[in-house]
Order: C-alpha cells, then structure tokens, then sequence
C-alpha cells in the first residue's frame, strides 16, 4: 500500500469510516512477498515513499506478470522498465488498464484516476538518440507524481537551440540532463540555474564514446558545481532522484 | 555581491535609506574580474546562489590572496578548498578574519555575522581517512547557510554503528554519504530513507580500491534508487549540491 | 575413480572379495585419457578431491558425450556447467541418467545413489537476476556432496530481507554469496557472521555496471575481512572451493 | 572482550569464582567506543572472532595511541597494519609489550601469554619481493591464533623448488599464495592440492605488471578451481580469511 | 616468386637453360600489383623470406578469389586465414588445389610438392578450446617450410599431462605455448627449456578473462626469461615469427 | 638552416652577392648530426618547414646545451620545452640570447630580429590551471612565425565570459582550445565558428579527471564537427599543428 | 540555405532581380526547425559554412526522410552517414536525386549541378578494411566542396608503396590519414610533408587491437609533430575538418 | 655452474687431468642456495644456458652483495639490473672485478676473461629517452656471449635517419627494436628485413604515452608479422630473448 494511501486509510479508521477487521483486511500483505524467484520488498512503498520498480530486462513475460499481479493485489503502481511492445501484448489481457510507453520502452499499471503532479521538474536532451533515456526518466519522474517538463535535442553545438528555453530552466526546481558523446549539456546548463542538475550519461555513440564512459567522466568532472551523476542510461535513477528532490518540501526538517 | 545583500540594497534604495549614487558605488563591480591569470565570475553570486569557489590545489599564495580580495571587495564570501595551514598562514595579516578549517582543509573569509542555517543536510562517513573529503562538504553546506549533522565511521561492517542514527538519518532532507573501498553505505542508507542522497567516493584504499574507482562504480550501481554520484573526493561539489537541494522550498514552481 | 570408490575397492581387495585381477580391471584407466581434442585428468579425482569438471561453452555435443562417456567408464561423476537443453535433449538417450539443471544450466551424469550431503554451505544472492550463477554454485556443492541453504533476492537495499535469515547465516560453515550492480551483499554478510565469505560478481546490469567489474572490484575492496572472491560469473568455482572448505575436517592436520 | 575471555568469566560466574559486579564491571564497555575521529567496533571480536585490527596507513601516532589503549582497555588483541617502525618508536613507551614486526610492517599488543596456534596454515611466495605481504598475512594468522608454516621463493620459473615443499603443499587445511608478476603459482598450487587456496596478488614489478592487476586476472582466471582471491596486496585479509577457514571444525554445523 | 624459385631461375639462366626473353616474361610481375581495393606486396616474399598473407576476416569471396589468383600467378603460395568452409566452397572450382584446414580455420593454396619441412617448432595450448588459435600458428609454420610438433591440453593445473612431454620440450628450437584464461604454460614452459618461447594468449574465458587480457599481461609478466608474446589470438603471427627464429641458421652472420 | 634562409641564400649566389664557395661553407652541415645520445634531424627544416623541437624533460643540461649549440651552428632556431628557470640559469652564459619563457616553461634561441608574425591564430583556455599548455601553445606558434591572440579562462560554467570573445573567435583561421577537467569548451566553440578547433585536453584534475582521460575522450566525441585533438597537455603539439594550417595559404596547391 | 546560396540571393535583391517578397519567401525557414525527434539547425549552414549531417545509424527510415526532406525544403545539402542500401530504397522514390554512395555507407541528396571542387586534400588508408571510414572521409570533403586524392592500402609494413606516392603526399595542403591496427601511418607520413595530417583510427583488429583503441594511442602519441586525430572510426569528422583547413584561405584574416 | 665451464671439467675428469675428488669439490653446490630471504637457482645455468639474473630494484645492498658472491662462488655470471651507482660503490671493495654499466644501470661480475661474442644481435632504438632500455638490452646479450651493434635514435618522422643503417638490418640474425610514444619504429623494420624482431616498449613519455600503454599496444598490433613483444621498459627479458634466438644454431635439432 503506498503512502498517501495508507494515511487515507488510517484517517478513516480514525473517524469510523472502516472498521478496524476491513483495515486489517486492506493491510494484510506482509513486508515481504516470496516469489520462489524473487523476494517482493513490498514495504518500500512506505519506507522510501514509492513501491519497488520492475527492471524488466532479462525477465520472463511469467515473472513480470506475477509481480506486477502482485503488487497490484498490494494496492501499489507497478512500473516495469526496459520492455519492449511484446511484454505489453502478452499481458493486457490480464491487466487491461496495463499502460504501454513506447518511447520509454515502459509499462504502467496504475492505480487509479492519476492527479495532476508537482511541477519543478525539466527533462532535457542533447540528440535525438538520448530520447529513450529521457522518455524513461520523465515517465518515472511521472509516475511518482510529478508534472514534467520536456526540453530535446538541445545540445551545445548550437547554443541558440538552448538559449531559446532559458525561461523553462530558471523556474526548474531539478533538472534532468540527458546526454551522449562528449556530455557537455549538464555543465553548460549548471552555469545558468541556480537548482540541481542530474546528469544522464547514454551509451549512444561509436568509437571511444561507445558505451557512454565518455559522458559520464565528462559530467562528473563538470567545472560547473551542482551537478550529480547517475549510472549510465540510468533514465529511471534519474528520474526518482529528480522526484525526491522536487518533493523535498515535505513538513519534516522545515523548522529554522 | 551576494543574492540576499543585493535584495537588501534595492530595498534600501526604495525606501530611500540609500542614495542612487550610493548604490552605484557599491554595484560598481561588473559580472567579470580580468585578473590576468584567471577571469573571477563576479555575476555567480546571482545567477546560482552562491559565489565562485576557489580551488586552491596548484595556485600561489599571491593568485589566492588576490582573488580572495576581489571576492571580498566585491561584498562575496570566499571559500578556498584544498590549501594547508601554510596559505592561511602566508594570508592572515591581510585578511585577519580569515578562519583555517584545518580538517577541511580549506580557508574562508566570511562576510559578516553568520546567521544560523538551515537544517536538513546529513554528512555520513564509512571510516575514518573519509574524514577530509567529509568536513570539505560538510563546511561547504555550512558556509553557504545550511545548518549540518555529522555521522562518521559508520560502515557497513557493523550495521549496529549505522542503525543507531536511524533517526538522524529520517529527519534529513538530503544525506551526503562518504565512502572509499567497497562504497557500498550509500546503498545501504539510502534503503532506508526516502529523501535524496549524494554519494561521493574517496580515494583512500590501496591495490584494486586505490584512486576510488571502486567506490565510484559501486555507487552508479547502487541497487536503491535515489543515489547520484559526484567525483572521487569531490567533497565541495557534494555540499554544494545538498545545499542547493535542501533551500529548493523557494517561493519559485510552488503552485501546483 | 574417486577418492571413495578407490578407498572401497582397497578394502575389498585387503579382505579378499575382490581378488587382485578384478581390482586391476577396475584400475585400467591411466592418470591421462587422450581424447585427441582433449588430455583429460583422470588423476584429478584423486589427487584433488573430485573429477575434472567440463566446462560446455563452446563445445560440441560430440565432444561433451565424448567427456561424458570416459568419465562415467572411469567411475568418475560428470558434470558439464555452462550448457543448454539441447545437449541434453541430444546425449539423453546414450546417457538415459543424465540430469538437466535448468536454472543451473548444467549437466550431471552421477555415479550411483546419492547419499546426503554435509550441511554447512549457504548460497546467497542479491538479486533475481543473479540466480543462473548461485543455482551453479549450489548444485557443484551439491554434487560434491554438501547439502546447500539458499537464501535468494535479499540485496542491500531493503535490509529487513536479509536480516530475516540471520540464523541461517550464523548456522553456516561458509556462504557463498552472489551479487552484480554495486556487490555490497558480501560485505554485509561477512560483517554479521564469523565464517569466511566467498563473494561472486555477476554481470548482470547495464552501463557501468556491465560485465560485473563494479561488482568484482567492490568485493576485492571490502571493508569487512573474511571475504573471498572469484571470478566474475564463476558459481562453479565457488562451489567447489566452499565444498573445499566445508570439508576441512579431515583427519590430516588436526593435531593441536 | 574477547571470545575466549568471555566465555571462561561467564564461566566464573557461574561457579562463583566472580561477583556479577565484578563481572559487570569488565564488561562495561559498550559495543562501540565513539573516540571523536573513530567509530570503534568493539563488538567485534564477539560477533566475527576476533577484534577490529586497525589499518595504520595514514593515521598518526595518537590516533593509533589511542585505538590501541581502548583495545587493551576492553581486553582486546591490537594488531596494527601497515605501519614503519618510527610508529613504533613513538609508541613502546605507553605500551612496553607491544612488539614491533619489520617484515609484516605491523605492531602487535597482545593480551597475555600467547598458546600454540593450531596448525593447518601455509604461506607461500613466489618471488623475494612479495615477502612484506606474505609476513603480513602469517603474523595476522598467528595472532589470530593459527601455526603458520612459511615457504618462500618458490615461483614456477624453477619447479624444482617448489616441488621440494610438496609434502608441506599436501598436509595443509588451507594454503596461501602471495605472487606478483604473472601471478601463476596459485593455479599451480592448487592444481597440486585438495585444499583451498586463497591467492593474494602483488603490486611489485613494472611495466604492465605494475600495480598488481596482471597478476589479480591471473588468480581471477585459474585454470585450477579452489582459488579464491583476494585485493592485491592484501596479506592481512589472506591471514584473516585462511584463519576462518582453518577453525571451520567448531561444533557448529557438523551433523551430518 | 619465391625466394628458392628466383634462385633456381637465375641459376637457369646463367648456364643457359632458360632464356633471358623466358626470364623476363616469368618476372613481369612488379612489386606490387594493384587490385582496386588493395596493393598487394608481391615484392614481400623476396624481401622477407615468404609471400603476403591474406587476414580472410571481413573480406568477401571476390576479394579472397582475386587476390589468391594473382599471388597464384606470382608464383607465390598464397595462404588465408580466418575464413570458414563457406569460403573454400565458393573457390574451389576456381582453385582445384586449394586446400582447407578446418581446425586453422584457414586455406592454403601450395605452389608445387611440398618437400619436408625443417623441424625445430613445438606448438602447445593449455587448453581445448585454445586448438584454433594453436592450429594457425601450426599451419602457419608449416606452409612456412617447418615440420610442426603438437602438444595439446596440458594446461598447468595438472603438471603431470606437462611433464610427460619434457623431452619434446628439451628437443625445440623454439616453442609456441597458446594458453588462455591465466595464462601461465609460457611461464613454466620457460622455465623449464632453453629456446626461446612465443606465448599467445587466447581470448577463450568469461568474466575478467573474456578477451584475452588476464592471459596476455601474464605472458607480459612471465617471471621466466625468454618469452616473447604476439597479440591476442594471433596464432599465425606466432606461428610466422617461430618460423624465422627456426631457419636463422642461414649463412648470412655466422661468422664469429 | 631554415626554408627562408636557404631561399635568401640561393637568391644571392644567382646574383653573386655571395660566391659558390661562401655558399658552400654555409651549407656544410649534412641532413643529420650525430651527437652519441641523439641523432639530430637538421633536414627538418627543409622538409617539413621548422627544425627539430627539443623536448627538454629528462635531458641534462649538458645534452640540452649540446643540441642547441649544434642547431644554433645550423642556422635553425632552438626551441626548447618542458624545462624549468635552473636550465636558462645553466645555459645563459654560453648563449647570452637564450630566453626563458616561464609561463610556457620554454627556452628559445633566436635566430635573429624576429619579423611580425602572421595572424589568425586564437589560443583559448577553460581554466586558470591550463595557462602552462596555452602558454606553451602560444610560444610554439609564434615561434614559428605567427602572431597570438589569447583567451584564457572562458569555460563554460559561465558563458557570458566565453561570449564578450565572439569577435575574436569569429576572426581567427584556426582557434586552439585548452581545457582540463570536462573538456566541453572546444565544443561550445567549435559550435559557433566556421574554422578549425584543435582541442589539447590538460591533465589538471583530481579523481576521474586526473590524468586527463576524461577531457581527452570528450574532445574525441565533440558533438560540432571540426575538432581534432592531440595528446593531454600538448601545447607544443597543437601549436606546431595550428601554424600548418595558418600557412596553408602557400602558392602550393592552390590551382582550381 | 547555404552561405553561397544566401549570397546571391542577396545580390539579386540588391540589383532588383529579385523581389523583396520574394527573398523573404526563400528565407522563410527559422534558425531550428522543430521536428518532435529532433530540433534541426538550419542556421549551421550560415554559420559554420556546411549544413547540419545527419547520423543515420539508429535513426528509423522515417525519421532519416524527414529530416532529409526538411534539409531540401531549406536549400541545404542533405548528407547522411552510416546507413545501408535499404534507405536508399526506401526513400529514393520520394527523392529520386537521391545518391547513395555504398563504399562510404552514405546517402546525398544533392542542391544542384556540383561545381568542380577546391583541391589540396589527400586521403590515405593503410589497409583494405579500413575503406569504408576512407571513403566516407572522402565523401564528406567532396560534398563540402574538395576534390580528393585518395591512397590507398599503403601501410607501414611495405615501405615501397608508400613512398610510390610521395609526390602526391608533397601536394597536398591537408592529408587525412585512416589507419588501424597499430596506426602508425599519420606519424611517418608526417615525417615527410610540411601540411598538417589529421589522423583517423579504425576499429578493424582484433584482440588489443580490437575497437581502435590501440591505433588511437599510436596517433596522439605520434613523435612527428603536426599530427591531430579524430575519434576512432570518424571518417565524416577528418573530412569536414579536412575542408576547413583547406579554404582557410578566406579573405579573412589574411592582412600580415 | 655455466654450461661451458661444466662441459669443460667433464672433460679433464675423463682425460684425468682432475681427480674426481677436485671435481666433486667443485660440484658441491646443490641445484638451490637457500639464502633466507630468497631460494637462488644455481641449477638455472644449467638448465636454461645462463645463471638466474637479479632484478636489483628494491633490493638492499646487503641482499644483492650477499647473491653476487653466492653466484661468484657457484662459478657462475653475476649480472645485476636496475641498480644505481650507489650500489657498486657499496660492493666494490668486496668485489673488486665488479663493472658498473651507468647507461644500462646494472653491475656485472665477470667469471674471467671475456670472449668475443657472436654476432647477428642488433639493438635498435627510436629516441634518446629509450637509451636506459637499449643499454640493458645490449649489456644483457654481450654477457650472455654476443656482440651487438647499436642503433640509436632512428625514430619514423625521419625515416631517412633509419634508412642509412639499412646494411646493418639486413646482416642481423634478430634485432631488438626500443621505442616509446607512438611505438612504430618494430612495424617499420619488420617490413624491411626477413629476421625475428623484438620489440620493447618504454614508458617514456606523457598524457596518453605515460607509461608506455600506448607503445604496447602498437607493437603488438604490428601489421608487419615476424614482431614479438615483452613487458614495458624489459630490456632484460629482450637480450636475453635475443640471446637465446641467435643461438639457436646449436648442434641439437639441425637435422632435417
């Protein structure tokens, strides 16, 4: 069960909404959920804020189906990464509210009516190439609630093409910055804004840019302070990161 | 000129408590400091929040007094990182409220009274030689008005020294983690929070674990999401980061 | 012959049910079996404890059968790691008692009954993905002769998982532990227990984190001692030295 | 306290030999003793076996004054690691017992009258440079509470001299191998024995050999199975890691 | 033309059983011979003792075909390596003699007779996989005007499959050890003979042994003198280089 | 003797200014110059347009003292690199008209009234800590007879400073551009001229940035075309190279 | 529109050919065109003297064809590299101009009638696998208004074919030089001429040569100075950067 | 005892020029020295042709005092590599025939009166900061029984410095090419001459060449066959290398 949930439910447990036996019914799932094949944390939902996420490569069409059931059962949004149109076809039967993202090579199964999100984050790009990258941390970013804003294609060879969303930028709270090649755009777009930069390395590339290690050393040796990285094609780190910065303005910790 | 002495000026100026003239006097500054040897980006204080810090490693004496002096002629806080006492030495006749944090290894000259910061930034350190890189971020958070708790030597091979500041570590609104070797108590802490968390890998260590490489790919693989990495030893950059993370309350891309 | 078979037949023929004739039969085979495209060690299971195990990969079904087959005529169990269904689809029928472990993708041809193994070893893994190398690592202690514990997906990243089998891991003479991405499992585990540790890095993962080099380096750096590795990938080498050091109760060597 | 210390108080106590004041008393200390720049685990010795050994690289004299006092003080073994004589030096005036190891490079503060360690460990080396680290790992060894047997120079260049030691190869529990260079003579080794090995690379030599990393894939990549590895240079961990292995015999975990 | 051929054809024409018109028309071929995509070195077999050699990977049948005929014509054997069977197929029609040597993955188009080679090589690969690389560099020698020894599999986790073949060993003028994985059969090799050794790693492996390098800085940091190394997998570079060590016996130099 | 002096030369003798015997004597010296521990190339003047450049670290005085004497005897002028003020202190007395470039850590022997240099050259720098291979790139060139213009300190964490030089950048031929840490500044100007940018990548840096690599690997996937690059802290290098391509406008080659 | 196109246009408007309406009409095209996947640069054209080039690899038919279509609608060359010959198919009946150069792997989609283009570039390759990166070279500077010389197959190890060409080496203003393997082509080639040689090195090899990384080495290590490289593979990179150095010749920039 | 001087005390004792009593005095020295600190391998001049060689780096004047005199005493070659002038200043007195070679930084002690060498060993190198290397090479293979003609300072950006040693080339029976930086110079003259050649890579240099990786890897992708390579800066392991191919003619293996 996630957060707001939980508290929606406790409330009116408190005000004799739901008896104490349906709460108890609600909460029944353990912290833990034994898949034989994997061992479900379901009580990250509560203790991180949002519910584990399926890395989705590498697993079968059964295992997916079983966990997204799984934390469907436990009242949580399952979001599976790293999958392709196939997934999607063999499991809509089962789950048809099941949401596919093309472009962020993505399932969704949500929970209910989704409510408008937090905004404060911006999703840049360098190439056309990074777009799967950025397309997976603006639905991640998404999924946990916020509203993003999407900024491609913009890299420094043409600084007009940047110039152009100077506005978008100054009123970001997190910026995430997607890049290949050399991976200059987080440094540049750092020494314009006065928020956190994520950089996104990507793996596009050929030569000694293969692989991405070249954007990643670029970004972590920015000159530009401000900047933190995450693993390469990592659009989801990304993305959660960027969600748990922009909610940062939760009641605790706030007193001066 | 700082963000906040700048906002005071203009509100002088409105008021009437300060001439126009005055004022030019004290905005003669331009957003560029030609000092032959380097080119002092007077207009960062505005644009990101903060003023251009000094990297000491390879400069003299007489390039770190001049470009301390400009900053403070410019109404600028200065912060000197990776210096010895032997500069603070060489400097304190001319800038007698120049403070050495030995530990830190760094100098600064303070602008005026220090206000108290604002909480929510958490320095963790894995052992005991993370220390320099840990008091570099943790005075970088503080200089630039965050108020900072300090966990140290808490590694992951004796979970009980972690699991006593559990409640440290759910009060932050970021959490800066140090770590050499393995680097693996970024992973950890942040299993257990749902607030951001800035790893920074050291390059203590010897064999495979000498220069950090280890500790870095340890954190860009961390298995809980929410972790960005900065570079080896990048102790400034991490406190840099918390800091423009912990004040993202600002009144800006609040409506929702 | 292994080791037992040959301390069997001695006794026998010391007590006169075998006569010396049907002992040398039995005897034929040299320490060396050249199979043209291959000098196989038939001495191994005497000098070292077990038969020569067959890596597959990259070999031809002729050949595995070939391998196979003087084996089994030498009294020697077989077991080919690194193989598909389809070898086994294509030598069932030579070898109607070959078994197929698909989770551990190996092969066993074994030598008789089974008897139950030594308990003591404990395999586990950080995540699902890492399961192909752990289920290799228990089934070579398995067919070894050790009775193998598996604890699966429990990585650091929600600690409640692991801290749910600390008995099993107190109980253990030696753990196996497996893990890819940041590999922090092995110091964790090696912190809370007093036996030695043998960490595996798997390469599961993506960007850095590919082919298992942040995994293998995390490990060799542990801040926690007590802590072995292999290589990355290598289950079978790990099970073989945990049955190596579970037995370590041999009479040689105990005086004191 | 160390295990063996505990367990004969509980036992005093028990036949009224010590007051449960009086055994409070030694048993004071908590399991962690904050000393400001430290987070000493003094549990350790309890949970793992044997007491936290203090690793001397870069830490000055009082620092190491004062791990090794609270040591001594919770009635705990100090061994320190990679320290010069001068630290020594500055030291055996505070600590009259404390023995100085050129060759391991280690300080040792023991507790009382050392007993004869149990037998079962060899370390082996190959070349006459990789003797510091060999020292390092038979004095860890010995301290914990092993006989340790040392063959040295014997790298495969001249078979003959290591076959000479084959006897002392085959009566062992459990073997270390210190090799730089080509890093060969643990696959040798173990291609010999039915015992683990554990291989510890180098850092001496030059050109690609520099740094140790030729000689940690040679032991990676053993054609030989049972060899485990561990960081390059790393005789401390080797010592630890063979002396858990060599008591693997305790009553625990041996029904079979 | 070859080198002995060109020497029998001057022969010729000094006592007159060949015409200077017939010389001319048999060495109208210039040192190089342009074939739009390639230049070929028709000058090499004179210069350096044996004809250009073609690296059959990445080039089509067309290419193989035209330069094979023209080398053909040269009156130079023409030797191709890295292609498969589907090569030979295609161009055996054209080249009835050409001849197919599976195990080398290579084709060989000979001149004339082959007389007896010249013995002195001993090719040896630790392990089975290692055969294609070790039947390059055999065939290569051979083509070459060698007569090859085979020791195959005799890797050293089993010294005594080494040993048999000592004296084959002592008998070399120059031995070639193909080996993967850790790559230590050149070091003992080495150690054991006194001819100069060709170490070869091989790519074969997994883990931080795929490709080649654990066994290539093995060879780099053999601890015995007298290897050399080739690149990795570079069995006909091996076997090229064994080759001319064989015949330097030549007149040219003798003189003391 | 330098290309234009020969010219000068030659020219005199057709009109017989100079005798043939003259011309001789002045020409005496042959293509290479012997000195025991060198063997100097005093045809590079002629053949590739300036003398051979004197790489200083690792040579003693002596030897320095040595080549530039027999290059000044040649008539070639002396460019020295990589030498610090004890060499000029050593050398000055035996060539009164060496000087020292300290800033570019150079020594230069002139060989007579230095004319105005040709322009179109722009040396750029992204940090303070590049200035010693600007330097050194700057001096190379004007060396060879061009005119400098210098930028230095304009990376890109903040733009404005790159971009009050767009003039300058927009007039120059050729714009070398010298940055350290994330090498992005020949991207960002190479996006905004339509000439060639040489990127020399610095070693200044700590952590992943140490060493230079990571510059380096961004300036060879610089995603604006018309980057080449050179080795880390070539200043020397790119220098040489920027003045080819300033001259490039030789009456050679230039038929249409 | 190209910078020669917009020229003329400009002079028609100015001697009334041309009407104002219509120049506007030609010029209706933004400096970016927006195309969802991707933000074009129309403005590179003017510039930086060529348009924007399109990376086909990885790009979907449909997007390569609207991005080419775009191109065209602009008045701008359309270059695309790295595809294969079904783009050509499936786009050739909506651009039946469309040129598809196979040896270069590129598509041109053509403006007009191509002039005869500038020479003084040479294009060499030191083997044959290294043609397709030689050819799109070639291309790219053809394209941008050179014409090429090409050379090729003339590595290092046959001397005599290299220097078979000397003359054309001599003529040249810019030589682009593609090499793999060890890359030692660019250095001997700059040996011998006064013009700048930019290297390219290719990912063709095997073992250590294996993705161009040795090659790349080779050339930013190249003791002949006047060597700059490109990243590994980069044929569009040394030609368009080849094209700048060769019309360096602008009337910019000349005054002396 | 060395090959030769055994062979000629055989000889005596057949022909009764000495007892078997004096022989037997002289042969008392067993096939190992055990020294302590090292297990000397007397039996080495024996079974590989030359006594063991000792690597003096690291080594304290005691040690190698006491291994010279071992090997003296054993009427054995003491060859030293790696040492200073220091060293022989400290063990002249009690060897007083010691030679201290600067160039090559090694001692020798001598067995008695040396004889001319055999010639055919050729030593190479490219620049003047490979002398060190060279010097080591040539010592190692005059001691061993050759005469070496030196090369030096030939590198490929002047090939007509090479080319006037051409004569030399073509008369060796194996040469040894040094070189640092981009490692060209082996490729280059294998292509020239039709006899093994050995290359050594140093690690002179900087940026990307520091460290000799780059030379390397050139060598060991030479496009010329008939290259082998050894270990960074190993001068000894290339003489010695040397040694043993132009030797090959002895009388063992020459039939055919």
């Amino acid at each position: 069960m996630e957060r707001e949930a939980l508290k929606r439910l406790l409330g009116r447990v408190k005000v004799g909404k739901v008896t104490v036996a349906q709460a108890m019914e609600q909460l029944r799932h353990g912290p833990v959920s034994e898949l034989g094949f994997a061992t479900l944390d379901l009580h990250r939902a509560l203790r991180r804020g949002f519910p584990e996420v399926v890395y989705g490569a590498g697993k079968t069409v059964e295992q997916i189906g079983t966990i997204v059931g799984r934390l469907h059962d436990a009242g949580q949004t399952a979001l599976v990464t790293r999958v392709g149109p196939e997934i999607h076809e063999a499991l809509r039967h089962d789950f048809p509210r099941l949401e596919h993202h093309a472009a962020a090579r993505a399932l969704v199964l949500p929970l209910g009516r989704r409510r408008r999100g937090r905004s404060g984050i911006v999703v840049m790009s360098a190439g056309t190439s990074d777009l799967p990258v950025a397309e997976e941390a603006a639905l991640t970013a998404t999924v946990m609630g916020n509203e993003v804003r999407r900024v491609y294609d913009v890299g420094v060879a043409g600084l007009h093409r940047l110039m152009a969303h100077r506005d978008t930028m100054l009123a970001a709270r997190v910026i995430v910055v997607i890049a290949g090649m050399e991976g200059a755009l987080p440094s540049v777009v750092a020494g314009l804004v006065d928020c956190p930069v994520i950089g996104v390395p990507t793996s596009t590339g050929y030569g000694t840019g293969a692989g991405g290690w070249a954007a990643l050393m670029a970004m972590l040796n920015s000159c530009a302070s401000g900047v933190a990285v995450v693993n390469i094609d990592n659009g989801f780190g990304a993305g959660c990161l960027a969600s748990l910065i922009n909610r940062a303005h939760s009641p605790r910790a706030t007193k001066k």
